[in-house]
């Protein structure tokens, strides 16, 4: 059924409370002015629907839990985003949510795992976002998702989080682009053994390698619905300035549409989100290049390829 | 014979009714002025003689066959650079033609097939090149020049070519660098059956092995003469941005570099051109830059290795 | 014992006089401004010690050797280099040189076999700095320093280094990065037979086999102790603009993360030094960035990973 969907859904996610910096929650709007329905909707030889933006309450109150810094605003948003996604993959249609930080991915992960059996997660990104209440040195809960998501972290889960049971054991989940990793972070991906290709495994293996190697891991025989969460931040600055926490070093365009191409071409993807497209941070220049960046990579997940500007069939 | 030419002749090709944007005829004088004749010379090792420039009409006329725009013009134009280069090779010397437009490469290859016995050609390229006049969304003869020059697509060829009998079939050329080809194109390369190493091809494959398939397919003794049409927008415009269709994810300068130097060390080049070069595209550091990137993708092509700043003897 | 060192010793060698422009002995002073010392000290798990700069005659007497430029110079200098190595290896720690143009190699290197068996090297360079006083065209030291290692090129040494006995041979080093040699130091390297892997080598097989091959022709049984001399010029201009001779087609940042990452992981790496980093060329923002590189780097060499933020436990 999820490889044979006919309409891709887009949902905004206006948030910013999982990080401090200003403007994330401008994204999905900046992409829309930019274009990203229209040139979905060009190629991709399928109904696009806009669902517009989620109506989330972004302010800061100024709770805490320890030092983590609004986890009720967090809660709240990701419940409305999860309830979101089920309403649209019941309608048999591709949810794709754009950020907004990436605090979103609670809501978007649990949100698929509430409506589809046995869904792996390809998690890329620069950071491995699985900080807990314990581990993390900035409070910032979009460096935390993956420590509410994960069952083996369940005792470390941090309070407000009660209507997400829970979803990923490590068996699930495989991450890739990973450069940044907190100490602690490393310990918590090798107690549970979730499997991570950093970009060293990328310059070492290629893009092709590591894909391969990733679904081996998590989907051998190639028959669970896939999820893909991106972080735009995985990118190299040079592809991709304008977002919070930029680390040279990292993806080309080029491994990006590489990875996203066979993605789509495997015929398991039932969803994803692209998040932390800042358009507050840097040039005008800087913005549009992270923005045109997003837009392929999105394009190419939907089924777009280098071989021919159309839409591959499935 | 091919192997052991000795003179090296520069043929500027000022044109640019092919395409839309102003600028590009200036590219032969500009390539002059940044001191490509001097960088040959220094190193290359071999006689270099510059011929100048065509004489050509570079004059809009607003003729048009359907959408196709100043056919006429171009189809002269390229009698005169066919004619040019059938003279250079009468005198055993290897022709280099730096454009101007792409639609020039109905003259080259056309001039080079009415010399050499079982030609090849490696089409280095963002862009197929292959619109008919029927396919064409522009009706600009840069997008067209290889709808002209196929024996397969004899029946859809516009009129005005009559001096220039059609002269490939699928099994003589080879395509690298695609990535933003035009759904119709897409058609014809494989109804025709033209092999097409796309940017995907070179991301999972690596330049290495994609050089040595698409000869593999068009030469597999490596024993036919080798013609390379090279359009400097097949790198990324990180690499080269003072060109007309500039598109992202392209070749880095080293790419460039690996695929030249081995076509220099097949020891089959009879001939190049290298096109699209634009320096009214840019700032003037851009225009440099590009200049810059052609120049060491012609050096390259005529032996420099970078094992030592020496030219390659064969 | 060279696997098992528990101090870092940061030496600065603020030289100019073996090139032309003026700056590039404010390297060591910058890079501590910019944060190096911090920044190894933060995550590195290990005493960091920074020994100041050396203190060097950095002013041109006008003395030459035919066309050598102030070779008396380059000596004292090196000398006093040769024995401050000398005296970290004493104390059985390892020795970071921060340049400071490239002739300080004569130094770091020569110290360093006075101390330590069996020595092999690690080149990492754009250039083969292997001009004798016969063949260099500019007569400036940073382009000389292997000729004067070398047992092979003993008879090419100019005078004044009689301190300095030769202590390298072919079998004992090898180049990474190479792409713009002289001819003449490409005739030296064939004829002495030194390893030398180019740009095009790292095109065509990738740098994790590079340095494979690099090691399995100098340390076959991966039992000698290993030093690194690395030129920042070997990186793209695009990640360390800030460098008297830069070429383009370099490195990427994250292939010399990879290599340096590789060159951890052996265990084998008893000291090194970073040159050429010269902070009065290009933008602020160039400066920065080339910094930044050389951090990296240095990083990376003492154990850094992209697994974690956390230095290898050896
Ligand atoms: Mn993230
Ligand atoms: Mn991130
Ligand atoms: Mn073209
Ligand atoms: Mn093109
Ligand atoms: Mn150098
Ligand atoms: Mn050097």
């Amino acid at each position: 059924a999820y490889s044979n969907y006919q309409t891709v859904n887009i949902i905004g996610y206006p948030f910013s409370i999982g990080q401090p910096i200003d403007g994330v929650h401008l994204g999905p709007d900046a992409m829309r002015e930019y274009g990203i329905v229209q040139r979905i909707k060009r190629d991709a030889g399928r109904k696009v629907r806009d669902l517009g933006n989620i109506l989330l309450d972004n302010s800061r109150k100024g709770e805490q839990f320890g030092i983590v810094k609004d986890p009720a605003t967090v809660s709240a948003a990701s419940k409305l985003l999860s309830e979101k996604i089920q309403s649209v993959l019941e309608d048999d249609s591709l949810p794709i949510t754009i950020g907004g930080d990436h605090s979103l991915a609670i809501g978007s992960i649990h949100g698929h795992t509430a409506r589809i059996d046995d869904l792996c997660v390809l998690w890329i990104d620069t950071h491995a976002d699985i900080n807990t209440g314990e581990s993390t040195v900035t409070g910032n809960m979009h460096g935390m998702p993956l420590s509410i998501l994960m069952k083996e972290l369940e005792k470390k889960r941090i309070p407000g989080f009660e209507w997400a049971k829970p979803c990923m054991t490590a068996k699930d989940i495989a991450y890739i682009g990973l450069r940044d990793v907190d100490p602690e972070e490393f310990k918590y991906i090798e107690d549970i053994g979730i499997h991570m290709a950093t970009m060293a495994d990328i310059d070492h293996h290629g893009m092709g390698s590591v894909f391969e190697r990733a679904l081996d891991t998590i989907n051998p025989r190639r028959d669970r619905p896939l999820f893909v969460t991106w972080d735009i931040d995985v990118f190299d600055p040079s592809e991709a300035p304008s977002t919070g926490t930029a680390v040279r070093g990292g993806l080309t365009l080029r491994e990006g549409l590489h990875l996203a191409e066979q993605i789509a071409k495997s015929g398991l993807l039932v969803g994803f989100d692209l998040v932390e497209v800042n358009p507050k941070i840097g040039s005008q220049e800087d913005v549009k290049k992270t923005m045109d960046t997003a837009c392929f990579i999105i394009e190419a997940l939907l089924g777009k390829t280098r071989r021919a500007n159309v839409y591959q069939k499935r």
